[in-house]
């Protein structure tokens, strides 16, 4: 793996959760192994003034502990060197002088602003960074979800972003897709001869993509119950994945070519009407209940949720994309919270053999699939019937473990450092383009209407299970279930 | 596994080599895992008179050491209980009637005999057994090969054999169809989705069938040298796994079902003319060298070959099926003896995918392949190409290992005893018929008469390697190379 060129990141909310969870930690990977250029600089900002010192001992006291064997003394010490602090108020225009004035305003720098802020200072933060020049080519524009709520107010922002930077320079991150698994979905379906040919409705039964979550809506009650699980979840995250799953083979791994063949599939998931949103699709919200034995509040019962809120926590639908390769195959998406498990994974259900010549139990009859697991580790498992050794011919079934430990000893890359080094290096093949962004909320919002218009309600469902009896229903009616790993 | 009904098996030859590596052992796992009903005996035939203690010395001479830990103190002697030794002399009609006396002479009583014996005493003993009934029914006639050295000889055989016994008692034993490894081939093909649709000529470059030896001819000199790998090995053996590979789904696993699949398969390779001769085939005959680092002799000084011989020690040819599926799809197949390793394998060479869209080195291009072991260790291997982690996306070629001994924890059983369970239940399946074994050397005649007329001579090759150079040659011109297992 190349060394990035010289860069600036610029983190803008740099004493937030998710720098002090996911960035920082992926930063330092990055630079233990090597794959930052010495002159790469890290630019943390925060409301509040702060010294770097009392920065450090930030990181010191919330970075560190997380890193476990991964920490190094010296690694650590040379990473620190990397750190700058800068109090910033989003708000303030001379603050951005400053900030302009610490980096130095070369025009032929690497400069990546991440703004891992609130989703209302986005615009500001990108007008003040045009009005100083920090729009150059050079810049690169982190943006984390949610953009919008919905389809309009998604375009907004995209809008006034778009008037500040260009296109090519905004990075709308999706960590789904920066997992390994997903990326090796990629390599499998179109590095292999062995897949592509089944990857059909001709062999192809359905596909279930999941997204189970044991946490509750936390702190964030008050941006949840304005959200929802379709909005926050299903409308980025799951159609990304579903993307991945169902795109043609793109002409190269080109970041077009791979982005207009995401925005086909997206162009042709079946739009619902409102005699489908009733029977395709289930909304959810948990109840009290127990995670792991732990009791838990109902959504309800959450700081910040209204009392009689009908947000759901929970959805599940039946999608189509409804083009030569995939008409007629269900495409089945869950996302919830206070699940039973904390589970990703997308699971390609091939269909039966056309002629059973052996004898296999009825619950083996759907024994062909691979199961991508994106969380909590990533694997890839190809399940099949083999035969059980002696002298009948019994089948059981077996899986093929492609366990990227065991076959590739190299380290692997979280996520958010492999997202990263793609925005130092200019690579934008794993981010959203704004049209498909677009294109997902116009997908999406016919749902959120139909649930309004008539009143449909989520269900309610325990803490700690699998969501509400009407998510396997769902399933029941297509005639096939949930994936469970044994 | 059920339990065999009561029996008795009597082999002819069991003071012989087979029966005491082979046979006898395999009875004894049988034994051993509860397999063989109680009433089940074992009769040991021999030219020479001894006492059963004589013969039972023998077992724990010959047979116990090689048990290792599967021997158990108690199973042995419950073992030794179902062991009777008799005299007989093939040739004397007198001995045959002691047998008959001895066995008791009850027609509905499940009698199988094996003839172990050398292939000149096949037709006498079947026309003595004959003679005093024991040919009803319940008896099984078990054959080993060679049946015959050439078409008019076998024919010769099996008329005789089949004036004597209908063709339903005739099990003529392949021990390379009784392996796990070729078993779970017809599991993996017709019990799963997933590798059907791509096992014909739109998604197989080629087939490779090897079964190499590191043995030189030993003790039978007279007779190889009167044979040669073409008869021995690649008439039979090499031959059948063909027929695994290349047949039509059957329309159940019952006898006639899948014997008749394989012969169709036969009846579609496509015949040699005297010019594919010198093209696609390849005689081969070792010279001295080494094995393992110690020396071994070349074969015209090994004991009884005559030291001017040339019957090859190995061959190589391409062959074609001539059919919807196989059409233009080479099949390569080797035996030699005194090969680099003792191995035998069959490995399906996926095709290249059409347009490459990661970086992929040229090594790696034919990565899709399924390997399929039966020596020295069965397994059977998916080879296909995943990314490696990090952050550009090179793929690295990585296999997916059907592992039978991490899979299923359940015993194995060696071929043999697989085999012999079969001809007790009266399973005929993965027997040959003996228009399959027609069909394989009307086949394989044009070959031995156009080395024969042309004088084509096998071409010298250093014991110890992969065969003669013109091996690889006939891959090279196809543009392909043998597989080595990396």
């Amino acid at each position: 793996m190349a060394c990035t060129p010289p860069f600036d990141i610029v983190f803008f909310g740099g004493t937030g959760d998710l720098a002090l969870r996911k960035l920082v930690p992926a930063l330092y990977q990055a630079h233990k192994a090597g794959l930052l250029d010495a002159d790469g600089r890290i630019f943390a900002l925060g409301r509040e003034p702060q010294s770097l010192e009392g920065y450090l001992r930030t990181l010191e006291e919330r970075v560190r502990p997380g890193l476990g064997a991964d920490f190094d003394a010296g690694s650590w010490a040379g990473f620190c060197g990397r750190i700058r602090f800068r109090q910033l108020d989003a708000d303030q225009q001379a603050d951005y002088a400053e900030l302009l004035d610490a980096l130095g305003g070369d025009p032929g720098r690497i400069t990546v602003c991440y703004l891992a802020t609130a989703p209302r200072l986005f615009i500001t933060i990108c007008e003040n960074l045009a009005r100083i020049g920090m729009n150059h080519p050079n810049v690169r524009l982190v943006l984390e979800k949610p953009l919008g709520h919905d389809l309009a107010s998604s375009n907004a922002i995209n809008a006034a972003v778009g008037a500040c930077f260009a296109e090519n320079q905004i990075y709308r991150i999706d960590h789904y897709l920066g997992k390994e698994s997903v990326q090796n979905l990629l390599a499998i379906r179109f590095g292999n001869t062995l897949f592509e040919p089944l990857w059909r409705r001709e062999w192809i039964d359905h596909i279930q993509i999941t997204i189970a979550e044991e946490l509750g809506v936390e702190e964030r009650g008050d941006f949840y119950d304005q959200t929802g699980a379709l909005r926050d979840m299903l409308q980025s995250h799951l159609l990304q994945l579903l993307c991945m799953v169902a795109m043609e083979p793109p002409s190269s791994l080109a970041e077009e070519a791979v982005r207009n063949e995401k925005l086909k599939v997206l162009k042709s998931l079946k739009p619902f009407s409102d005699e489908d949103v009733p029977a395709k699709t289930v909304r959810g919200q948990y109840r009290g209940g127990a995670i792991r034995g732990a009791p838990v509040p109902g959504y309800r019962d959450e700081p910040h949720v209204a009392p009689d809120s009908n947000t759901e926590t929970f959805v599940a639908l039946q999608a189509e994309v409804v083009n030569w390769r995939w008409a007629g195959v269900p495409f089945f998406l869950r996302t919830g919270k206070r699940m039973q498990e904390r589970v990703a994974e997308i699971v390609i259900q091939f269909r039966p053999v056309p002629h059973a010549l052996f004898h296999t139990p009825f619950s083996q009859q759907s024994a062909n699939k691979l199961v991508i697991r994106l969380q909590p580790t990533e694997s890839i498992r190809l399940h099949f019937l083999a035969k059980e050794p002696g002298d009948a011919m019994n089948l059981q079934s077996a899986y093929l473990n492609l366990d990227f430990h065991t076959l590739f000893k190299a380290r692997r890359a979280d996520a958010y450092e492999r997202l990263l080094l793609d925005v130092i290096h200019g690579r934008l093949a794993l981010f959203m383009r704004r049209d498909e962004q677009a294109q997902a909320w116009i997908w999406v919002e016919p749902i959120l209407a139909c649930w309004d218009r008539h009143g449909i309600a989520p269900k309610p469902y325990i803490a700690g299970s699998w969501g509400p009896a009407a998510s396997s229903g769902l399933l029941s009616r297509a005639g096939v279930v949930w994936h469970e790993e044994n």
